[in-house]
């Protein structure tokens, strides 16, 4: 099998990390997901801490986080996260067949021929579901924080991509997580690498 | 195999049709485009140089065609037609197997188990080549007439549904034919049936 990678978009709630996982066990190779941001902050010299902050979260917040942390006239702290996370996707994405978890991976790798570019979705009151159960959110909060997190992710691939979060046009295949199921989405995504 | 409906909603020039066209051959069943217009036609009354002027077109344009076509209180034209054919697509997909193009099948026949909702997209370049070479529209107006038909779409299905044209959450796949091929995407297709 030739060298490939496959990087995986995905709203809040639908188990688009879960489907890059059992792909990555498939498959044999690894799925970056926060790994990526602890190689990136490794290399960049940034402290951890602040890549878990900043890291996929929109460009206001971004802003008033970072506002008091740099001097004037050097780049902002959002900026220099992305471009070290940016270097490193090119790093590993040269270097092995791997699973790589948002962080617009698939505007990263553009120029590459041996990307497939996913997004995984499901209906809204399934991703409420699965806050509720996975991440063990209040059944009363739910809702607004599956809003509040598919918007930080739009407003992130939206400000450092030339494409549109969630819609079809900006990816290779968009799948129903609800409708596969997460070993079928997996097993889908699997077929068109053989 | 169990009875299964294909619907596949398709930006212009992305060669959605076209899939369908193959998956129907392949799996020896119909694929409805504009059959479905005369079938609608035929069982409504009304004549069917009103469906090809009428079908999956903007609200806007519905209303200036229509304005002088029907008495006051009754119902506008374009709703007609649409529900003529909303009472086809639910007739159609009670009796057969098959695929469906376009006219918010998915969302005409959401009630049921048996339908697989797909959309068929191409980068905004090539979809503008294939109109070139496929419906023979001048180099110089087929960017201006893809945009045009695209949005013709966009406003006949977010208001005739409750979804979003084109947006990863309203279908259950999404393919983009210039990565697969027409063939690709018809047997990515099959293999969620079989």
């Amino acid at each position: 099998m030739k060298k490939f990678i496959i990087t995986i978009g995905r709203s809040y709630g639908s188990g688009g990390r879960m489907v890059g996982l059992k792909i990555a066990e498939d498959l044999g190779i690894k799925c970056y997901n926060s790994e990526l941001l602890i190689e990136a902050a490794k290399e960049s010299g940034l402290c951890h801490e602040v890549f878990e902050k900043i890291d996929e979260k929109p460009i206001s917040a971004f802003l008033s986080f970072s506002a008091g942390k740099y001097d004037h006239g050097e780049m902002p702290l959002n900026h220099k996260v992305f471009l070290a996370q940016m270097q490193t996707i090119k790093k590993i994405a040269e270097r092995e067949s791997c699973v790589i978890v948002g962080r617009c991976a698939d505007y990263v790798l553009r120029e590459r021929d041996d990307v497939i570019n996913v997004f995984i979705t499901a209906p809204f009151e399934d991703r409420v579901q699965r806050a509720i159960d996975r991440d063990d959110v209040l059944p009363g909060k739910a809702e607004k924080r599956v809003r509040r997190i598919d918007k930080e992710r739009a407003n992130y691939y939206n400000f450092y991509s030339t494409k549109r979060w969630g819609v079809a046009d900006s990816y290779d295949i968009c799948l129903d997580s609800s409708k596969f199921g997460i070993e079928g989405c997996a097993k889908i995504i699997e077929s068109l690498i053989k």
